[in-house]
């Protein structure tokens, strides 16, 4: 007999099916007992006799039955069965009860068991949204002439210079893991103009907070023959309205589980210069700030947009050269073409245009105290006629965090690491 | 100006264009001058007046002109115009000529100067077929109920059991760089029931043969509630012909730059027991062979198969325990529901049913004489009612080697990374 989804089971009344999936919960009324049957598509009731000796929450489960439409029973039907049969038994009680809408157990304790709380329904959601945002992102970027590449992670040295590297031992030679696919898609500009890559980036940086983690999924795009920065922003504009409707397309029963707001995207999202930026934390919401915009300042300004302008997305542009990477494109005036993306106050992504000309980098570098020599490689490359080009890395978890409210950003990664977690 | 590339030349005869490219090529005839312009969709010649002063091949530039039809032009149409703007110029020569269709160089030069090299035709086309080639592994997938997943690859110990891993210095902790996804996507198969994952993996392998790389791109797929291996390979055949049917269709000119022959893939792959496959190696092909099939046995036996049964693919199925992980199903007869697949004589995919019953995993590793207490979290994931399930890896750069016919899988991959080699 052929396996019907429980999304499946509303369209077949009358008939009998064949349900697979886990008992998400169990209830004996003497007489009758209801189980509620979770596959991957969602739940439905299961109406079995009394006497029936059921297994642990959490065993793998298939039953026949009927399906009767019933307005008492959760999404109004429900499967009447006589048997039950284990496929493989749960041989413990879980550490949390999967079914419960909120678990008030420690946030580590969620985490050390993720491999069974990641069952529960609210705690699978983000990361199959998360999924339908990937999936949009490469879509859309398929659909204007962009290449996907395959980087290694495996490096000699850092793009950025050499901080927050994870080491390791490759047969006795000092490698690290990449912070970024930086030089590499650069690289390939020259090969296939656009490209982008999905794909893991490392930083090791000591502190553990609601926005950081030590291994997370960089979503790069790097584009060639640009006029400006201004070529990239409108790319990454459409691209997020693109990410956004394939996961209202794809995601729904997950957004509405979640009560997710989708976000106030407008056709442009503002560019307010980063000296403006600075005037408006300082002025107008009364904060201080130190060079940076810092965590405190960048939520500030997400309300400030989102309230002035009813915006969830704003560019913060013209970054001024000390607080970018060398490679930043330069305007002479000590400002670059560097940009960043707010969402919901969280910076997303850190964009913008490169320097294509290798005197130039030369200049930036020593410019910062940084040594070409040590840069040699990075340098060799754009010897051979690098067309001007730019791009952006959205971060994969803080985006999925920001756009369902999720209070940490590891709940938007399916097994995070962090200073103290490499398990499970 | 809007840009036109390359390929949209045909339909624009009498037009006025502006391309944006590299100088891939360059030739004076005195009273006259031609070039090849290369962007990413392709090549076209640009005639322009002897005078002018070319920059080095390689150079970005962009030129505007009209298109005439000329049949003794590559292509069958030409650019003619006045003047080249250099976007950004080659400061120095190429280290090998990029137009020349057969580099003579040394392979290892070749790898050496990568990030220029690729740029040739010929050198880039694998990629973007293999680009191709997982555009339609996921693209299947996704219409099967899939889940993409993000596992760590930042892992405390090997599913394996420990053997050729990296070592990672995790903030003065021991981690590991993940040989496979293995432990997760099966955890994720009791969260979503069907799940693949598009990602890096590592084998410390110190070998270096034209089949093995030491960091490659793993496409791994886990699926539950299946009745054996069977489901799982049916899954596989279907696959496989959706790649390269995507393949086919969006990577055309590539296919027929390289004289790509698209494999014999008949409706069933043919399913062959590995007790007979020893048995044709050793009686009908005359080889000796060890315990497993060696790379000779499997080249033989794919040769065999394509002229038997007309076939490029082959399942060996039902492989002993002791060649197998200690997680493949056992049967009881000393054999598994394991499987390789073998394209073209590479085996390019390893899978099969996996063990759901930790007290099953718990036996297994016992017979193979694995302490269970170092396995302890690994068996501790099955106590939850995991369904039956299976699931299979397919190497990326060793299909997309096989269906090019690439000599050294290094060339399906931008960057290699080999005992020898960490960059560029």
């Amino acid at each position: 007999m052929e396996r019907t989804l429980t999304s499946e089971v509303p369209g077949k009344v009358g008939e009998e099916v064949e349900l697979q999936g886990w008992l998400h919960w169990r209830r004996n009324l003497g007489g009758i007992q209801f189980i509620l049957l979770r596959d991957r598509s969602g739940i439905v009731q299961v109406v079995l006799p009394g006497g029936l000796k059921l297994p642990l929450p959490e065993s793998a489960v298939r039953v026949r039955g009927v399906v009767v439409q019933n307005d008492k029973a959760p999404g109004g039907y429900e499967v009447q069965a006589e048997d039950l049969e284990v496929l493989q038994p749960s041989q413990q009680p879980t550490p949390v009860e999967i079914p419960k809408e909120e678990w008030r157990a420690n946030p580590e304790t969620l985490l050390t068991y993720r491999y069974v709380t990641l069952r529960g329904e609210k705690a699978r959601a983000p990361l199959k949204i998360q999924s339908a945002l990937v999936r949009g992102f490469r879509k859309y970027l398929d659909s204007q002439g962009f290449t996907e590449i395959f980087t290694p992670k495996l490096v000699r040295a850092g793009a950025e210079g050499g901080a927050n590297l994870f080491e390791v031992d490759y047969f006795g030679e000092s490698a690290y893991l990449a912070q970024s696919p930086q030089l590499y898609k650069q690289i390939m500009v020259g090969v296939y103009e656009r490209v982008y890559e999905v794909a893991p980036v490392w930083r090791a940086e000591e502190h553990a907070t609601s926005r950081h983690l030590n291994e997370y999924l960089s979503l790069d795009v790097e584009m060639g023959f640009i006029d400006s920065d201004e070529d990239v922003m409108a790319l990454e504009e459409e691209l997020v309205r693109a990410m956004l409707e394939e996961t209202a397309q794809t995601a729904g029963p997950e957004l509405a589980l979640l009560e997710v707001e989708m976000p106030k995207l407008p056709r442009e999202i503002p560019r307010v210069p980063y000296a403006e930026a600075k005037r408006i934390v300082k002025e107008e919401l009364g904060l201080g700030m130190g060079a940076d915009l810092n965590d405190e300042a960048e939520r500030a300004l997400g309300a400030y947009f989102a309230e002035k302008y009813g915006t969830d997305f704003v560019f913060i542009v013209q970054y001024p050269e000390s607080v970018r990477p060398f490679y930043t494109y330069p305007t002479g005036d000590g400002l670059t073409r560097g940009y960043d993306l707010l969402f919901r106050g969280l910076e997303i992504t850190s964009g913008g245009q490169r320097i294509h000309d290798p005197d130039v980098i030369v200049q930036q570098l020593e410019k910062k105290g940084m040594d070409p020599q040590r840069f040699r490689d990075y340098i060799e490359v754009f010897k051979y006629g690098m067309p001007p080009h730019g791009g952006f890395a959205i971060g994969a978890e803080r985006f999925t965090q920001k756009l369902i409210g999720l209070p940490n950003v590891r709940y938007a990664r399916a097994f995070p690491r962090d200073r103290h977690r490499l398990e499970p």
